[in-house]
């Protein structure tokens, strides 16, 4: 394996080390396997939607130039990208769902109060949706809501909820566009429908319609789960924890918990706190039951409980290989199927707790009908495999490092508020001051194609260093934050001086950990608070912020890109879709939809030159508003990036 | 171009020889163009559901053996093809939610009994959904159906409406396995997030979500769109009219209409009847507006109204190439967009009416607002282009055919129905006593990777000449039609001995036109009243019925097959699904499967083997079921199926 085919971060590395002889192969063995990979695949010129194909088009131009129907490598790219995006938006959205299922059966059961951390949060939901309130049972309430937010998945009729919170500039060009979203199921579907053969054909009307579609995940299905997570679970707090695969412990029960599903696990999280397992899990010999995460779950439990995060998504089969996993429960989206192998050689009971991811070779236990005592049955089965370990030696790298996770749209206000507390004025006014240059959001996954990692933390080290406040979250967050970026120490080592100043003064870090890949959905939030701030423009469009996934992987995040960029964000991928065979299409993604959108996509693999890119821009919309310039000179050189 | 690489009848071949040298390529040299196919893609060991990819499995088992993630060619190719049965139910739902949407509108225009050519039918289906009728005013039985109807997409409880109208067998078989479909939308939306990465690995769990939508498709999506279309439009009734190029006519203005949707088409016809614009068409020198049909809208229009077919999905750039068309009017699926092109060269005006169904070159007409003014325009426009073509020398081949279309689960109680009208009886009686070895459903698209048409007129002879009467729908029955299958006198050239008396008795073709695709649906209705009226078992997989498309092409074929199995029945496919990589999966469709559902898949390419499949399954079924041994010995020879 050559070095960029290995993880970036020492504790990964570390594991490789004491691993020895890996009789099963890990996600950059397998990459190096599929080395070349298909040329077709990804310039985007391979169709098979229907049974005339697979149709290849030539990128030469010497053979086929068009597939069996007729179409265009042009429909062909638009096709297979709004698929994508389709795919992507039932993913997030189905997750949403899956909170507002949870809360119509807390609506049901005996003591809806007991199981709703933040009843006032679900009463502003309920006004903010036209539900009565005032003198109205708690549980009517709840139940109108999970009413409520059911119906954005099903309506026919009518916009989606949460575009209200839209600037109404923005809301005013989707409209104009005809991509204001409806109904969040109704979207995806029609998306497929255009994609059979012999539907659309017409690429900008195809990517009308997966704009909407993802207009619909970002300000819908996402949105709600975020909303749905943080009124059942608790809003996040800033709260301090810890990350890397140094948070396991030798003496301690350790159980990971890996996926996207937030309610188990909330419920597994608890039941940790147990002190009847706890003082079990002594008896047998350990100092405690370490709960830690992988993925976005982590970042779920991170945000509200300060679990630690044990690694993000190119560190899970790295965690069963320390030997010190006594249990893992997976759910859905992100979880190599690779996992059994590696619970089995390395010896970790591994399990999953979703009926729609099931694996083979990992066993499917069914925590629908009483989470409380599958979550006691689990831990107990962890205890006991804890026993069976504790004196073998385990490989556990000592690399960790403190984070402070826990920012969203409601509490930034209070947090950077300072003397107006509740308000983004502030923060709007060091922008417009030039103490801060900018907002940027580094998101997205890790990705061994491109850097496993190093890329999001070369990005967010040039910004820093260049007075732009960064917010992240999910594995693009974990990855910095393995690298000591995102506590508020880490101002003074890595931020600008203007940065630097605010950060120390209210005692933030220089990167806002905002939760996991749903909650992206609280950057778009966050966008249309400072343009409601006033002074930053009247739209999203035109605040000096800009969006990057440097190591983007999924279809999530393809729907994530697609809403930033119809939200008129522009937005740097570190690879592009595979649609670089169409110039049309490319052509369109990169310069013609800002017009329409005042978004656009730009693709770049380089870190340095991403963050670059987004410096520029972010200069541009700063002179555009006619911002004061800023106060201090960035001590980074300057990169050429070209025409974006 | 070889033989095999262009059309079967002889009216498509005719067209070649007066058109001179093209400089446009038909599907048939765009398929040359694409020789040779991708490998790993037929195979289905290719994987681009995210980033990591595009994964490609070695075959030979040398190069990888899994994608980035660690996905085995078992997940992959079941991912792939849970995706495409998803995208096929996209399509038929969106149908047919696009006619409970005019529904909806009709309940709310200011004369809905007169847009309604079926009120006793609407009264039926609202009984039927249990919503009262009694006392109502039409409007409010109206808007309540289409309700009702609208439910079955959204609904998030409970099972879909017309799954009642399975045989109770069968509905617990669906229970046990927890593939009783729910909403339509919903369902579809859980297959897309099951197959991001990271999600459903499991090949088995997969292909279970898979059958649901699937059954959603069947027994929802399209059972709603052919329940409102003949609602709507008129329930169907036993039609005689015309089929293949030569319903074209060099001194009428020509009229074509293309696609899927009902709607917009039905005003068409209707205002192709319009005495002014015949008076004025005369005028202009024409003896007649000649509107006909292309793929399915044909099919519909056919059953509906006795227009003649011009041709199947192979069969659209050939009836440009006639030159006399005057107008071509396309709206969504099976649309090629090579037409543009098409109707460049040979100057038709061509226009879509969907506007999720754009072309590039296509332009669009919207039809929404205003469907009689914007047909009335259509046909002005038609008639102009009549008036410039009128003396240019036209290529229209002599070839046509009679058939008589227009059968449906309701009406063939009675044409069947002998002494006992509005029975099942005499059909399951002659079928007991071995007059009619059983039922044959050939369906689906025609396909020149197959054998352009060719296939389904093979497989529909040689089951003929062994008394099993067929049902067919779509581009399948266009293509016997062509070759006059499909006229109550093929029964005599055709059919064997006893399938020969029972036609001769009745009056009715040995060959049953059910409709267009969607309309697949009326066959599992057709099923199911077999099983109701008693004597051939207790559900449908003990039916001595089988199902075959020789030449699918269209994900929605997929979909068809997927719940034509899912609800019992043997089918066999001209062409494997992308799945052969997969031992597993392969194994599961065509062997595994059937202990579930008692369907299950035979892949077979050649057509007298598929019509001899069939025979063998409905003789294996006969003797379970301990039918009459046949009262004739077929003509036919022996073909050795092996085993199946």
């Amino acid at each position: 394996m050559t070095d960029s085919k290995i993880p970036y971060d020492q504790a990964s590395r570390d594991i490789f080390k004491g691993a020895g002889e890996l009789s099963v192969a890990t996600i950059w063995q397998r990459m190096a396997d599929l080395d070349p990979q298909c040329g077709f695949g990804l310039l985007g010129n391979c169709c098979s939607n229907c049974n005339l194909g697979p149709c290849r088009i030539d990128p030469f131009g010497e053979r086929a130039e068009v597939g069996a129907c007729g179409a265009t490598i042009d429909t062909i790219a638009a096709r297979n990208l709004v698929r994508s995006i389709a795919a992507g938006c039932a993913a997030h959205s189905d997750h949403g769902r899956e909170l507002v299922l949870h809360l119509a059966k807390v609506a049901q059961s005996i003591n809806p109060s007991a199981e709703i951390k933040e009843p006032e949060k679900l009463k502003l939901l309920a006004q903010e949706m036209n539900i009565k309130t005032a003198g109205e049972e708690f549980r009517t309430v709840v139940e109108k809501v999970s009413e409520a937010c059911l119906s954005q998945f099903t309506r026919h009729e009518g916009g989606a909820q949460f575009i209200k919170r839209a600037p109404q500039k923005r809301q005013e060009i989707w409209t104009e566009l005809g991509i204001t979203p409806g109904g969040i199921d109704r979207d995806i579907v029609e998306v497929l429908h255009r994609t059979n053969i012999g539907v659309d054909n017409d690429y900008q009307n195809l990517l009308f319609s997966g704009m909407k579609a993802a207009l619909n995940d970002g300000w819908g299905g996402s949105m709600i789960a975020t909303e749905l997570t943080d009124i059942l679970f608790g809003s996040p707090q800033p709260v301090r924890s810890q990350v890397n695969l140094g948070v396991l412990k030798k003496d301690a029960v350790n159980i990971l918990i890996h996926g996207h599903e937030p309610i188990f696990a909330n419920s597994m999280a608890d039941m940790a706190q147990n002190k009847e397992l706890l003082a079990k899990a002594r008896e047998r010999g350990a100092e405690d039951i370490n709960i830690a995460g992988i993925c976005c779950t982590a970042s779920e439990l991170l945000m509200r409980k300060g679990i630690p995060v044990a690694g993000s998504f190119l560190q899970q089969e790295l965690a069963l290989m320390t030997r010190a996993v006594d249990l893992m429960l997976v759910n859905y989206q992100c979880v190599m199927p690779s996992l059994a192998n590696f619970a089995r050689c390395f010896q970790s009971y591994i399990f999953t707790t979703s009926p729609k991811a099931l694996f083979p070779g990992i066993e499917y236990v069914d925590v629908e009908s009483n989470p409380d005592q599958e979550a006691e049955k689990l831990i107990n089965l962890a205890i006991d495999a804890f026993e069976k370990r504790k004196n073998k030696a385990v490989n556990i790298p000592t690399a960790k490092m403190d984070v402070v996770a826990g920012f969203t749209p409601d509490n930034i206000r209070y947090h950077l508020g300072g003397y107006f507390r509740g308000s983004y004025r502030p923060l709007n006014d060091n922008i417009a001051n030039g103490y801060i240059r900018g907002i940027a959001a580094i998101v997205g996954c890790d990705n061994p194609k491109m850097k496993s990692g190093e890329g999001h933390i070369q990005v967010v080290k040039e910004l820093l260093k260049n007075d732009v406040l960064v917010i992240q979250t999910g594995c693009a967050a974990t990855a910095c934050a393995k690298e000591g970026l995102l506590k508020p120490e880490a101002a003074f080592e890595f931020a600008g001086a203007g940065l630097q100043q605010i950060c120390e003064a209210i005692g933030i870090p220089p990167v806002l950990h905002n939760g996991s890949c749903v909650d992206n959905s609280r950057i778009l939030l966050e966008c249309a608070e400072m343009v409601k701030e006033g002074g930053l423009g009247e739209d999203i469009s035109e605040l000096p912020v800009a969006a990057a996934a440097p190591e983007w992987m999924s279809e999530k995040a393809i729907a994530i890109s697609w809403y930033a960029v119809a939200s008129g964000v522009l937005t740097v991928l570190g690879a592009p879709f595979r649609i670089t065979g169409s110039q049309a299409v490319y052509k369109y993604l990169t310069q013609d939809i800002e017009q329409l959108v005042g978004g656009k996509f730009v693709f770049e693999a380089d870190p340095l030159r991403i963050a670059h890119i987004m410096i520029e821009h972010i200069n541009d919309q700063r002179a555009k508003l006619k911002l004061q310039p800023m106060k201090y000179t960035p001590k980074s050189d300057t990169v050429a990036v070209g025409n974006i």
